[in-house]
């Protein structure tokens, strides 16, 4: 078994190093190798993914990614931009199913933004298509409008699609976590409006007639945004769209208080994956030891549960993480009066002598 | 002048009866005519916006609009939905600037899922574009797949686009907004993905020259989402797209949690406009009694305001509605502990009298 490691840009070699350091100490065979993606391979090479940061991603049984991004990158040409590396890697890769869970550790709970007892015991798993939709759809770019409200103008523009069987495989793959959970499933659209969506809905109808045993409902991604702040906790599995998951699961985490702790995993259909926090590359705290790992660590159990069959290893780090927590540890992120404010280093020392 | 009142269905004919005694009571001199639009247009003449209903928004100078939509039509082929007459009259009357404020008012501020001391004297304005985007770009439909992940399969697309003068005008609006508040813009977009919002990004930052006095910036949509649930006080304006101010201006609207309050308006270029509150039909409680006219009756404040040019009677609407949250009164949606549980109709006596 392999994995390809590419820890990225900004806070990403720090978090990256400690969950490095965790996996060493499970001492499980598989080989890990490294690579430049994002900024840091745009320096080095003049590509945020370059040819061989692909293969070496291709031919991984998982990739541990840390973050890309910076603000230096902005005025870059597009393809040249660091969240390339991101986008080329899912659709090379054809990670498709985007699992990005929204949970609010029980000491964690005064982090969120929300009264305690509508977020206390959140747990959440918003699953997001990602490689189609309007993030790949063609064609795409500028032009002279020939119609609309200023005909003879320009005009930008995109195409947001998805075929049946794209629906398909990741409603299966909504239904089938549904099963390990509460058993239920709720879908986002917005069939009022888009056509995508109403064959989505559809489609995911279809689907949810061969699980009659998990609950299936429907809802409007406007309303899915005001559920979320109203009552997160009605919702077990969410699936949805590229587009509306991108809104919706940061929405999700952002209601823990506690994104720094939310790990994510996007596999294909052979179940390779890619592995990286649900947190960006922090440029601004960059290289001062102060991010938090525990994401980073936490998409490292992820992986070794989904991809590369150890599950019981996954589950001693996350009894680790639960373990530190429970001492008190926090990064600055989530530190509170009361707990004991700690760098990235020492949360890493403190995962490891946990497990 | 004339005011078209169209009710629509579920709460919509109870609420809007109440704006209506509001109006009555502040003896101004304009015309008002009622249609049947939604729902209750489809069950008398087959169609949710019969022409006469278009013909007769068309020729008011405002409209005021209650909710559409019911479970019952959703069977109904998509263009006899009622959804379609608000798309309809938005497109027809070329409605394209949309205003949807998020306040907490003082005395409900329990009502919110967040805490306290993140909501209170929250004061944002969104301005959603609402005659663009992927709501009414052409071409969409559905069609076999020629290229993609699965060629040949059924797929569903929508057209995304945004011309360069649809961008300018509403940027502008969003400026001058900004000019009369606290002089701030965040233009939320996703250029890192899209053409169509890399060219709304370039544009609104060259309409923002002309605004020296007002401070730009720019948010990634999925970042804007978790900064409104994080610390939404930082807004001032938040300008965008169709799509994406759907979600967010709903998202924004709960964090108040008292969605029940929160008016809309939306304009096109000679200042005719669509007033309707944020919330929806809720056909659960409709013929009940029990529904909030306020966000009505404060749309009814802005329809003076910015279509009739009776600034100063929109000034007494709003004060009224301060003093009876003052006096303690409040519909089954905001009732907390200690205050006095009213129905529509007595809400509305009371906005009455305090006026
Ligand atoms: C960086 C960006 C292209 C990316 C996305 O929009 O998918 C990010 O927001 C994410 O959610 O992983
Ligand atoms: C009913 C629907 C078509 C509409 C929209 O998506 O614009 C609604 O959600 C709104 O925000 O007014």
């Amino acid at each position: 078994m392999k994995i390809a490691v590419l820890p990225g840009d900004g806070i990403g070699t720090e978090i990256v190093a400690e969950a490095i350091r965790v996996l060493d100490v499970l001492d499980l065979s598989f080989e890990m190798e490294s690579a430049l993606v994002g900024g840091a391979a745009y320096e080095a090479n003049g590509h945020p993914l370059p040819e061989s940061t692909l293969k070496l991603a291709k031919e991984a049984d998982a990739v541990l990614f840390g973050a890309v991004g910076d603000w230096k990158y902005d005025r870059l040409e597009r393809s040249l931009r660091p969240e390339q590396a991101i986008l080329g890697l899912r659709k090379n890769l054809g990670l498709f199913a985007n699992f990005r869970p929204a949970i609010c550790y029980e000491q964690l709970v005064g982090a969120s933004s929300l009264k305690p007892e509508l977020i206390a015991g959140l747990d959440i798993l918003i699953i997001r298509e990602l490689t189609g939709d309007i993030y790949f759809g063609q064609p795409r770019g500028r032009r002279t409008a020939v119609d609309g409200h200023f005909p003879g103008a320009e005009e930008a523009f995109d195409t947001m699609r998805y075929s049946r069987p794209e629906i398909e495989r990741i409603a299966h793959v909504a239904f089938q976590a549904a099963r390990k959970r509460s058993k239920r499933v709720t879908s986002v659209d917005k069939a009022n409006v888009l056509e995508t969506f109403q064959l989505w809905k559809d489609v995911v109808t279809e689907v949810g007639k061969e699980y009659p045993d998990v609950e299936l409902d429907h809802m409007y991604v406007d309303n899915a945004a005001m559920q979320l702040v109203k009552a997160p906790k009605k919702f077990d599995v969410v699936v949805t769209g590229n587009m509306f998951g991108d809104i919706l699961s940061d929405e999700a985490a952002m209601l823990t208080g506690s994104i720094g702790m939310l790990p994510s995993a996007s596999l294909n259909a052979s179940n390779q994956g890619l592995y990286e926090p649900s947190h960006g590359s922090a440029p601004d705290i960059a290289g001062k030891g102060v991010a938090n790992p525990l994401a980073t660590i936490l998409s490292a159990a992820m992986m070794l549960r989904f991809s590369l069959n150890q599950a019981e290893a996954a589950d001693r780090i996350e009894s680790a993480v639960k373990h530190v927590l429970a001492q008190g540890l926090r990064t600055a992120d989530i530190w509170s009066e009361g707990t004991t404010k700690v760098g990235t280093r020492e949360m890493g020392d403190a995962v490891v002598a946990a497990i």
